[in-house]
């Protein structure tokens, strides 16, 4: 049984509400139950130094959570003058995986900021961060085509992510904080549309799995993205 | 003519939000016009370093705009590995403001912080920080008193902030930030309920003021507090 | 009764030593009774990167307390690895102030650096800084118009800061460290020649004050600032 | 074909060599072909301040490449003043990793920090540092029994990892350099002896991959890792 | 010929004066011609770490240059965020230097700062630094033994010290900036009064030195010293 | 007597071993007995900006010790953000002493960055590391000249160091780390081929010393260093 009485194939409620703050291309409130986090996507018409002079764009990733987004206060990394291993581990795997669906060429010599600020967090922030990040790129990417500066649409296909865990002897999908901190295994994919994975971390936390456990959690991993996949699309066109 | 047609006593819709986040002892979305802050109070059963063994309580503040909170991007001052100066001199500001109203020695050895993230900006970010961090701290302190750890209230009086300036020769009241970055001279007022003065930061930019513009500003703020101090009873209430 | 014996109005003895080293542009060292404040103007013929190509000039300051200018020894910010937020604050202040009688198209694209190094402190020392500081910047601005690098005088007024504050109840002008650790509130006033006002920071410490306490603040440091001002003309002229 | 000529499931010529420094409680010069690792374990009789009182131990890794171990000089983390995102991921795995087949409990109230620095790279400086690591470790809880310091085996089985990925189409085992760098899919699997998983980690380069290609990448690990397994038996028993 | 016209074994004019601030223990304005350094010495009646518990004190140095001590404005170490390799090199030599002459253990368990700030540079600021700190030091060490706190004298020689080098092909004494700039060699002495030597520094610049010359920088250092040793028993006595 | 049993003038055994690693244009594994050091030379065909068209090379030094170089484990400098002072003096002595047998201006507009990685410990590991690094040089400078990059020989002269100290009141040579921790005195010498001196750093540890022991100590210096050139020649031609 799970803390939430959810099934273990159960997400919980997702809500992505578009256009939450106004200045940037892209903004998108997402929310898994109590996880929140807050998406936008930044347009700028220049490139990183190492991607200058390529005819190519660049999608990059930043992730923070603010203080008070978990039960007791974390300190801020600002103050502390340096982001956490962990902080920047969820960054390079949010830009990584928006690039694994976007074509750099067809983008243009322009860079895409996606930033994920949690603004609640009840377990599942980074790839809630995911989900909710190529919703705010698609409308940025939108954007960028009605205005005729992209001809070809470079984000042809979505993306998701969820976490799925072994909690209690259990593969159980998307989870929350409760299972999150007692699970055995905890395990972030990041799928893309039509079946393909762009990214597996499968993360043994003091029982260790075996094949046939990865293999049950990608598959409740698929019918989590699937899910997600709907509610992406139900946000672009609304 | 202001740019927004309002007139030049007449402040933004302000909207304050309680409960905007779960996990807080104290939480809050403060809205004037477009710009939008959570703050949030996040007590702790210490105090630092500073104060520890007087049997007084602490009450500080933080200060962050998420990156894309404003019309172009800024960049992420964890990444930066510092806070500017402005974000300093915020959160020095926003601190001395609240202790300037509670009664450190009834808050008793605990401190509470109040973190104030700026989601969206549209001029007056500082102000409405302290604004919206007076309900958030009303709050928390609620919450102590509710749970017998404080005996006597250490917050009796109200705090609001509000900023004023000068716009093409007319002393204004409510900057928004199309005004704030043509404005002749920019003052913030931190004023308590029932007419006295906690802070007032009134500086020329470009042209220089006078006694009488001085007196005159001073007079809109008191307007606009007055409206404030309404609005942070009713959420309170609420 | 204040601690020094000095009336409520009554100024510490002010001496402006002009040529104090002898490599920078302008060198003056500036006493206020006991605080004293090494200020130079270093010019330099470029701007700093957000001021390019716009043919104007740019004035900043910088300020630092010396390790034991101050009763008991602080640590050195350069081996702590960053400025505190004070320091920044009143670095900030320092630039806004004497950019605010600077005509920045007359000084051309240069940059003229204000470093305010504390050499003692017993209180007062930004507004030390700020009225020894235009000092230093008059006499660089002098030798580039001498040398005709400047054709039309940039800097046409004077500008000087003192601060007031509450003390034991009474209003008093130029407040010294006993006095400023226990004053209720505290206020520095940053003024130019001919009674504008560039800058007001008035700030209660325990008690608050009123609109009326404001004005009598106001009016003592307009007594002081004229005081300056004469020693500044005599530093000059000398 | 395989730039180097290998097969697909071919592993390059893995060499241990204990004892390479002398202060370290275990150390180890680990080769797989041309990628060169000097890991070493370091005991402390101390534990980290989150896990001090609990009656257990801590083993955590750390990670660096030495500027000139790649084909151009990388500028050196400590000159920069921070590791990158890249070497705190690499430092996270590794203390998880052993971490994941060590009885904290039985280890005792002491660290163990296993130093991970690459000499000479060429592809998969994790993996190497992983199954080097735990030879470093293996060595010093040797030492730690053999004085009586503990007295059960906290550390009963062997942990391994490889990198393996879809090379030109190909699912091939233990990437070196030239191969990693145009992979499509770059997988690195951290195994337990008897079959369990402790992480995978699969990442999409360019194309992405399917659920079949994923678990052929986890055939060809277990193939490499059996390999690893009998030469970090021969090391600790030489 | 030297620039400034001295003979080869002539010192530049030396000045100490004590009492130059008011809070320090300890407080020296030295002088070597035109380089000027501000020497203070603080006490603290607690040792750093590393020292705690073992019933002696220790002495420690810290050096900076102001800004515009210098030709041309050097950029201030505080806004950098870090101490230059040099100002650490050279803050590690006057505290080493002191405390070859200082007795820790009869200084009992306290620190001495002696914090070093180049109001001026002409050359010879390290050398300076360690004249005028020991004179600094001196004063400090004389008010503890005045008040009791200190029953034997822990600093029973003096230590000075010079820079000497080969300009034009010719060892000369006390190198001013105009030679330091193209001298062939650079040496700095650290010399106890009495004839030993606590540190020789010799560096070529450009051309190499033999056996010879270092000889004869030596024997100029010691006619040197000698001179340093006289101003510092004056300013001691005054 | 030595702990080691060496005589007075007697050093460590000096190995050089040519091509450690693959990738650096040149790469030596240097030691004098226990203390290794792998020194690599990158030549990089661009200068840092203080040297731009000149027409003229650099040549620098970077220095760090693995953590567990030493009998206990040292923090990694790059966890900590910043190196330490000593680091930073190290690595201006090495650079400093390979330009000064180093003819820029032939070098060309290229620079040559030998990194010295200190990989096992005992005393003399900054020595180590210029003899050591010299060779490096040797061999880039080599390949530059064998492709035709460099017409003239900018090296023509060996450069060497060597540490030696006075050790229970006899001086002795190549100091150990036995030795060097209890030693009285501690000098490093940097020699040229032929006789002349590049620099000398002379210290009193505790004791000082008199210019008679001072040129001993330089006399034992040249012994070593003569040692150190032939060593260094064999392995060039090897």
């Amino acid at each position: 049984m799970r803390p939430s009485g959810r099934s273990a194939d159960e997400m919980r409620t997702i809500t992505i509400e578009t256009g939450f703050t106004k200045h940037a291309e892209g903004s998108v409130l997402v929310s898994f139950g109590d996880t929140k986090v807050l998406c936008t996507a930044s347009v700028e018409e220049r490139v990183p130094p190492f991607m200058r002079g390529k005819g190519e764009g660049w999608v990059t990733g930043e992730y923070s959570m603010l203080p008070r987004a978990t039960h007791t206060r974390g300190s801020r990394e600002a103050a502390k003058g340096k982001q956490s291993g962990r902080t920047q581990e969820i960054q390079r795997l949010i830009g990584r995986s928006l690039r694994s669906v976007t074509d750099l060429k067809k983008l243009g010599e322009r860079q895409i900021t996606l930033d994920c600020d949690v603004i609640q967090a009840d377990g599942g922030t980074r790839t809630a961060s995911i989900s909710g990040a190529w919703v705010a790129l698609r409308l940025a990417v939108n954007g960028l085509m009605a205005s005729g500066a992209i001809k070809e649409d470079p984000l042809p296909r979505k993306i998701a992510a969820i976490s799925c865990g072994i909690y209690n002897g259990t593969p159980v999908l998307d989870l929350d904080y409760s299972e999150d901190s007692s699970a055995d295994a905890d395990a972030n994919f990041v799928l893309i549309e039509g079946g393909h994975i762009a990214e597996v971390q499968a993360t043994a936390e003091g029982a260790t799995y075996d094949e046939e456990q990865l293999l049950r959690l990608l598959r409740l991993a698929r019918t989590g993205c699937d899910e997600i996949f709907k509610a992406q699309a139900a946000a672009v066109s609304a």
